[in-house]
């Protein structure tokens, strides 16, 4: 068996062996396999696509390729929810201790932030002592304990992803639905959960741009993981308009208290009840439908919030942010964004405005960037209202004053207006199970 | 621009700019573009194709990597042929003497063999003093003087080109039409001729398998020296089986001289003449139906002969080979290989054909491999011919005697007998002009 073979024949259209498929991670992420083979091999992916048994072997490999987190310490069926990212998406912040006061047990292992979308780690830590690095005993005890917890992923997971992902950025192969789907399973496989809701976002902000090309990856993802015995299901999410109303870390973690207190904004208390509804049947909790009543229960009797703060103690946190904003906002320089015209919006560039709160120190453009933990952006008005000249349209906060004016027009350049009443924005498109 | 546009670009099925094609090709010519977006680039290509102004863009970027020669110093029009590649394809040798002795000019620059296909240069050299480095005034000089030179190709001809070819034979990008057709094209315009003949070859001992491939191969490269201001025609031929009835470099030579004496085996004599007459007639000697009168009349009076030890001669060569055979073909060990049944032989796998003759130390598996000069194979039966039981079907040479036993097995391996006659193969398929 030889690199040149294996290109060749997924060049040709010819569907891989496991074999195949297994010496090909293998020997990439032991560097046994050149890079300029595998940019080939990946591009003949891109063009040829793969057969689900492919994505799935393929999904495995990667996995394998690092450590496998052994979760059967934790009672009962451990779920885990994926978003595939977008920009004020703080929806796992709020779900996970939304289903644990439920009952559900939530091991959750997430990511940091990088380019336009955000990452609930960092916003974790703008919580004062927030420990977001846990030993994996300690991390089992405390889901065991209180039901769940959030923690960075190992640096050990899945290292043939991270290999294959940082040449598939420069060589123009991210597109591919099989690299996409198997690039995000191996890590959810790698973190060792039972049951996994997978949240696709799509439009304008998210790297989907349709609600077909979701769906399409949803599907792979879904069998991939039915393929390794999880118990899957997925949501087809809008990200034409950012979630909620709140951008940026500090901001973020702000609206998901009020969330739990009931006072949050209806798209992420929805888009919460509706995800942490299937995270909880499938953990065995009943119907999607009841476990819907479940979670509401939770929201507004306190125990959701309540779990919070216990998650945030049991994490080493400062669980007073809860009741005082002060230290979560900060006290950033501010500016308004104001409407220069009267009229309807009727469309938000979703990856502008994330990028816009890049721009104010909220996210990185490359990973060794440092983040303002204060810095963001509050959305007034989304897609569908009516706006007069002079209204506030949002508030962008930044530690650095000069950053605000340019922000501002280019705040205003992600927002289209026009004349005529459009529907606001749909929440959920899909939900495959 | 950068490179990740550009292959993203080509993997969408977007043609490129011309500016695009020469950055991607000097970037990479420089070490700017790493291999591995280079081969993503090529995978991509393999994929979409090129139009006929990308590939003619490609092949100018890729000649002007590296230096071209200039022939403004011959007087008259300089033709040049150029084959695919085949075995015991010498056509080459023959018919560069018999255009001068009609009074063509031929500047030819040629390769060495590797694999199953042999070289001129290298066929050239088993001649005893046979210089195939001259000086560029030098080559010059001696076309104006007796109309004709065969020369090694100067290694800054095309560096691009040899750079991508390098990582095309280890990604499994050779396939490509345009990269194959723009690969050639570029050492082609290189080496500065006006007229050119293309001779496709198609086949089992041929790169392209069918006549439809060779087709749009032959055409593209037309088109692409066209697009350049060459007068061009090109020729589709057999590659089914060997032509004539030697391969080896010293056998090869003597079938050439064989052949200018008018003894010559019918296919390679019909071939020699039909793209020789082509030659002529680009270069203004008339129709090819009258070059071909011409070549004729220059190989029966002997012109043709003369014109070929005048080359030898003026490359520092031993002349007198053309009457005593004796060092061209060396004392080998040799073996006799007879036939295991009566019958017709249906079929001849030329290509295994060839590396048959490679073990016999007559070619090259990798670059810096010795020749043996009297190494290969005379043929006595090809595909048609009926043949009993023990009747000799080629004799094998070897300097090492040792070689001979396997060969002879894997020589027999190459033949497909059946017991119905079959037609023999046609020589040339079609000629596009």
């Amino acid at each position: 068996m030889n690199m040149y073979e294996i290109i060749e024949a997924k060049a040709s259209g010819r569907e891989l062996t496991s074999e195949q498929i297994r010496f090909t991670v293998k020997g990439f992420t032991d560097a046994e396999i050149p890079d300029y083979q595998m940019s080939a091999w990946l591009m003949a992916v891109l063009w040829r696509g793969m057969s689900a048994r492919e994505t799935s072997d393929l999904t495995r490999a990667m996995t394998e390729s690092g450590e496998v987190v052994d979760l059967s310490g934790i009672n009962g069926i451990v779920s885990d929810k994926h978003s595939t990212g977008g920009v004020g998406d703080k929806t796992s912040m709020a779900l996970v201790p939304l289903v644990a006061a439920c009952g559900g047990k939530v091991a959750k292992m997430s990511g940091r932030g990088l380019g336009h979308t955000g990452g609930t780690i960092d916003k974790l830590e703008s919580i004062p002592g927030f420990k977001v690095e846990l030993p994996i005993d300690q991390f089992i005890a405390q889901v065991n304990r209180i039901g769940c917890a959030i923690i960075g992923a190992s640096k050990n997971v899945a290292p043939a992803d991270k290999k294959m992902y940082a040449l598939r950025d420069v060589t123009a192969t991210v597109g591919s639905i099989p690299l996409m789907a198997s690039s995000i399973m191996a890590k959810k496989l790698a973190s060792g959960s039972d049951a996994i809701v997978l949240d696709v976002k799509c439009g304008s902000g998210a790297f989907m741009k349709s609600v077909d090309q979701a769906r399409i990856l949803a599907k792979a993802m879904m069998s991939i993981g039915i393929a390794n015995g999880k118990k899957m299901a997925a949501f087809i999410t809008n990200m034409d308009v950012p979630l909620g109303t709140a951008i940026g870390n500090g901001l973020e973690v702000v609206e998901v208290i009020e969330t739990l207190k009931g006072q949050g904004p209806a798209d992420l208390t929805h888009e919460c009840l509706e995800i942490g509804s299937y995270l909880l049947s499938l953990s065995g909790f009943g119907t999607p439908e009841n476990c819907y009543i479940q979670a509401e229960a939770a929201l507004s009797d306190g125990r959701a919030l309540k779990k919070f703060a216990e998650m945030i103690e049991a994490q080493g946190g400062d669980s007073s942010v809860i009741e005082d904003y002060s230290i979560l906002l900060g006290n950033p320089a501010s500016i308004e964004v104001r409407a220069l015209r009267d009229g309807y919006i009727t469309k938000m560039d979703t990856e502008k405005i994330g990028m816009c709160s890049v721009s104010l120190g909220a996210g990185r453009s490359k990973i060794t960037d440092p983040l303002d933990y204060h810095a963001g952006i509050t959305i007034l008005h989304k897609t569908g209202d009516q706006v007069k000249t002079g209204d506030t349209l949002a508030i962008l906060y930044a530690a650095n004053p000069d950053l605000l004016e340019p922000a501002t027009d280019n705040y205003l350049k992600t927002l289209t207006f026009g004349d005529k009443m459009v529907a606001s924005e749909k929440l959920v498109f899909d939900i495959l199970r």
